[in-house]
């Protein structure tokens, strides 16, 4: 099972694959599209649905997760968020790959375990479960990252890390250090 | 000049195309776009994109006008329409379009006179200027022959029309027959 993550933006856009291997989760890749802000946004909104197409086609991921836009105090900011969603969607739909939405709070519920979880505490989270040597960065990676992971299931995932190294290491608030401990 | 004004929607997205011939302007075609609500969001967003961008090929417009969705009191209404807004931007950019968007403040503003404009007074505004026998429908059809108008600028236009039947019956609010008369 291989998964894209998408963290949709139109400024800049994550992406993060990850495939279930053997008992645990590996990042495939990771990046962002970024699209210029000189450019007219329906410029802009051909440029990410071209890379977004081009990726899904070169990754042919089993399932996109793309972050479901909700609103947010920036009314200007939401909409360009989720028109760049729509094209992610579109994208994916386009390939005929199943595509599935979460919102924000879905994702830190099936990540760290609580909704209301600090995009900090995702990250160190996806770094733990992904085994990476450094949090992704820029943090839109991170987030695509964890979109994945949701999508894969990172309930089961949590269980079995908490097995590892306790279930008090993997529950919040997070440290990071106690994170990457478990990881070894 | 020829113009494709998309009112955009998820469940009906409204076209309308007009040219400007001779002193005045006519309609071409116009149109809606349903995708069926039992649909998946993906897959609604790419049987929209297909169509709209089958009729920008088709029409080979010399511009086309979007209207620019701002935010509502439904916000999920408001997100699905921001998104088939920008699938309609994607295919006008795709098919290296010029793209415009107004508001529907600025649209009415342009085809009536005033911001505050109900849908029936566009609707007849509408109809007058275009010299149809019955107002376009559905309402989505008047909407997006109202930002070709709008892009073709309506102003002047306005000024012609105000000439032939008096200004105080192009002005807001509107008698439909008065405007049906100005047509004669």
């Amino acid at each position: 099972m291989f998964v894209l993550g998408i963290d949709p933006g139109l400024s800049c856009c994550g992406y993060g694959a990850v495939r279930r291997a053997g008992g645990g989760l590996q990042a495939i890749s990771g990046g962002v599209v970024r699209t210029d802000t000189a450019l007219e946004l329906p410029d802009r909104l051909e440029l990410l649905h071209r890379e977004l197409r081009g990726l899904v086609a070169e990754l042919s991921p089993d399932a996109v997760a793309v972050e479901r836009v909700l609103f947010q105090t920036n009314a200007r900011t939401a909409m360009a968020v989720g028109q760049a969603a729509g094209v992610a969607l579109l994208a994916a739909a386009e390939a005929g790959c199943p595509v599935a939405q979460y919102s924000a709070n879905e994702v830190k519920m099936a990540v760290v375990g609580f909704g209301g979880a600090t995009k900090e505490q995702v990250q160190r989270m996806v770094r733990a479960v992904l085994g990476l040597a450094e949090p992704p960065r820029p943090p839109d990676v991170a987030d695509a990252l964890a979109l994945a992971i949701c999508h894969l299931g990172a309930g089961a995932l949590r269980r079995r890390l908490a097995a590892v190294v306790g279930d008090r290491d993997v529950r919040p608030p997070l440290a990071p250090a106690r994170v990457a401990q478990g990881r070894r």
